[in-house]
C-alpha cells in the first residue's frame, strides 16, 4: 500500500485477520500503519519508492492518492498491478477531468469551468451568481485547495499562480452523501448502505449510516454511485461523493479510489468492514457481505487540539460513554488534525450519533461534532 | 504480554484501535501476534523473560497460562502489577487447587480426586464407575494432559510418572458452556452472553452464541460464572466453562484467564470484542458493552492438515461462502493444530452455523465442524 497513514493503519488491522502480509511504502517510522506493526519501507510515492514496493509485493494499492500516475503506470507496465489502475484514478487526482468525463457520461455535476484569473471567475458569477466554489484541479485533500468565494477580490486571494483552477456554481446542498463501491477485477461488485456525511471546511466531521433520506433517493444514489464507478472503471474501494440540493437533486461530487472516511463506520456495523473488502478487492478475492448488522451507526472523527498527550490522557473517559467505539491512530497531534475517530452503533441514528459525538467530546481535541 | 500466539496477535489487532502499544514476549519471530506487526522481545516465560518485558511496560497480561506463578509474583513484587494477579491464575493452572476451592466455595463441580497410581483410580471407578476422567493437575491445555479412561490398564498408559494426577467422576453432558466475565481492577464487571461449545478431544471445535439453552440456564449460568471470577480474583477475560449434565445440572469445569477460543466471534457479533476489553480491563479502563448486535452467532475452528500452503490458497473459496468472517493466525501448520477460525452471523443459530462450517470446511484444513 501506497502511503502509511490511518486507512493503512486500518488495513493493517484488517490484514492480519486474512492472515496475509500488507506491506506499506511510509515516509516516516512514525506513520500510523507502521506504528501499527505494518511492514514497511521507507521512501516517497515517486518512480523509486514505488518501484522498491513493488519488488517484494504481488499487487499495489493506495492510502492516498497523491501519487503520479506517471510513476503508477511505470511499475504497472513492468508488471506489478495497480488497483485502482492509473487510468481509473485520474477521476480522483484531475477534478476537471473528472467532472467534464462525467457529464460527457450523462451524470448531473454542477456546472464549470477552467478559469485562468479572477476575471473568469467573475464572468462565471455572472452566470451562475455568487458565491461560487474556486478548486485547484489536481492534489485538493480534505479541503485544501478548495475554497467558496463571495467576490472578485476573494478570488484574486485564493487563485495561488502555481496551480490550475476551476470554478463551480454553488449548489445549495440538503445534504451530502457518500455511497461506498467495491469492485473486483473479475468484476464482483457490492455497495454498502448510503451514509450521510457533515463536511465542515472540506473535512468530513461525522457521518451517519444508513442515511436520513427515503428508500427512492437512496436506491438512486447507489445506482448513480455504482454506475460512476463502471465509468471510472476503478478497483477496490470507491467512494462516491454526491450532493443531494434542496430541490431534490442528485448530484455527483468527487470520488476517491481506497478506503474512505465515510466507510469506517463498516469495522463495527457491518458484516464486511470496507478495509477488509479493499484487500478482498486488490487480491480479486470474493467479496464479503456489506449488509448493516444493526438499525444505525454513527461516527465523530477526532481532530488534534495540539495538545499531544490530551487525547490520550482522555481515553478512560471516552470509553466511559457506553456504546462508544474508539479509534486512535497514534498520530503527533497538530490542530485540526484527524488523530481518530468514534464509532457507535445505536437503534436510530439519532441514538447512535449522540452517543458518537459525546465519546468524541471527551477524548478532548476539537470534534466539531456538536455544531 | 507473555506468549505471542493467537490471542496475543488479535489484542495487537484491538491494541491498534485503542492506540496502545501492546508489546509481547515471544519464542520466535515467527509467533502469530509478531507476524502481525506487535512490537516483541524474545525469551522464555521465566523470570528473565519477564523481568525483560516489564522493563518496557507499564502492566503484564497473559496469552496463555504456562507461566510460572513463582516468576509472576516476583515481578510483580518488583512493582509491575501482572492481570490476572499470580493468586488468581493459581484458579487457571492448577486443577486440583480451582477443583477443592470452588467445592468449599459451594459450586457444584465433579467429584474428583487425586491419584497415586492406577489403584486410586480403580478405587474411585468402583464408587463412581468408568470411564473416568485423569487429568494433569497442571500444564494440561487443549486436552493435553486429559484422558478419559475405561478401565485400569488404560489408566496405566495415561499416568506418566513426571506429573501429578486426579481423577474426576465422568459426567453425562447434554452441553458445555462457555461464560466470558471481564472484570476490571477498579471492580466493573461485564457478561458476555453464554456461549455454547462443542469439544472434540479436549479441543473447542466449535460454538454459537448464544447457546442453546432456556433462559432460565442462561441466568444460571452467568450468575455463577460471575460468582466463580469474584471468587477467584481474576481481572481481565476470565472464561468460565461450564458443563450442563443431562439431569440438568449446572457444573463448574475449567478456568481461562486471558482472552479465550469461545470469545472469538465477539469480534464480529458484539458492540466491544472480548480483545478490546481484555486490554480495557488491564488498563483498568471503562469497559465496554458485551451485548450481541445479531441475533446469533457461530464460530468453526481451523484445525491444520499439514499441508502448509493448502489454507492459504483455499481462502478464495472460503470468502465465497457469504457472510463468512475468516482469521487466520499465520501458523505453520502441523496436524491437528488451531491455524484459524471462521465466524459467521446470522438470524439463527442454525443458520450462522452452517454457514461457518460450510467456509471452514473451505479453509482445507481438518475442520471437524460438520461431525
Amino acid at each position: 500500500m501506497i502511503g502509511a497513514g490511518q486507512l493503512a493503519r486500518m488495513s493493517h488491522r484488517a490484514a492480519i485477520d486474512l492472515g496475509i502480509r500488507l506491506q506499506v511504502l511510509a515516509t516516516s517510522v512514525d506513520d500510523p500503519a507502521v506504528l501499527a506493526g505494518a511492514s514497511h519501507i521507507l521512501g516517497a510515492p515517486d518512480e523509486t519508492g514505488l518501484a522498491a514496493l513493488a519488488r517484494g509485493n504481488q499487487v499495489l494499492t493506495l492510502d492516498h492518492e497523491l501519487v503520479p500516475i506517471r510513476d503508477l503506470t511505470t511499475v504497472a507496465s513492468a508488471g506489478t498491478p495497480v488497483i485502482p489502475s492509473p487510468e481509473a484514478l485520474r477521476y480522483a487526482q484531475d477534478k476537471w477531468f473528472a467532472r467534464t468525463s462525467m457529464r460527457a457520461a450523462g451524470f448531473p455535476v454542477p456546472d464549470h469551468a477552467l478559469v485562468e484569473n479572477a476575471d473568469d471567475v467573475a464572468d462565471f458569477a455572472d452566470v451562475h451568481g455568487w458565491p461560487v466554489v474556486l478548486k485547484a484541479v489536481t492534489m485538493g485533500y480534505d479541503g485544501r485547495g478548495v475554497a467558496v468565494v463571495s467576490d472578485r477580490a476573494a478570488a484574486v486571494d485564493v487563485m495561488s499562480p502555481d496551480r490550475r483552477w476551476m470554478v463551480e456554481e454553488m449548489i445549495d446542498l440538503a445534504t451530502e452523501l457518500a455511497v461506498l463501491v467495491v469492485r473486483r477485477p473479475a468484476g464482483e461488485t457490492r455497495i454498502y448502505p448510503v451514509v450521510e456525511t457533515v463536511q465542515e471546511d472540506g473535512i468530513c466531521r461525522e457521518l451517519v449510516m444508513p442515511a436520513r433520506i427515503d428508500g427512492r433517493m437512496a436506491d438512486a444514489a447507489s445506482e448513480m454511485a455504482c454506475e460512476v464507478v463502471a465509468v471510472a472503471g476503478s478497483c477496490g474501494v470507491t467512494a462516491v461523493e454526491l450532493f443531494v440540493s434542496t430541490t431534490g437533486e442528485l448530484l455527483v461530487n468527487e470520488l476517491a479510489m481506497r478506503p474512505h472516511n465515510s466507510g469506517h463506520a463498516t469495522f463495527e456495523a457491518c458484516v464486511t468492514s470496507q478495509f477488509h473488502n479493499h484487500l478482498r478487492a486488490v487480491l480479486d478475492w470474493p467479496l464479503g457481505d456489506t449488509a448493516l448488522m444493526v438499525p444505525a451507526v454513527a461516527m465523530v472523527n477526532v481532530l488534534g487540539s495540539g495538545d499531544a498527550a490530551s487525547a490520550m490522557a482522555s481515553v478512560p473517559a471516552a470509553l466511559a460513554v457506553g456504546g462508544a467505539s474508539i479509534h486512535l491512530y497514534g498520530k503527533g497531534e497538530r490542530p485540526g488534525r484527524k488523530i481518530g475517530h468514534v464509532t457507535a452503533v445505536g437503534q436510530s441514528v439519532d441514538e447512535a450519533l449522540a452517543t458518537a459525538r459525546q465519546a468524541a467530546a471527551r477524548l478532548g481535541g476539537d470534534t466539531g461534532g456538536s455544531t
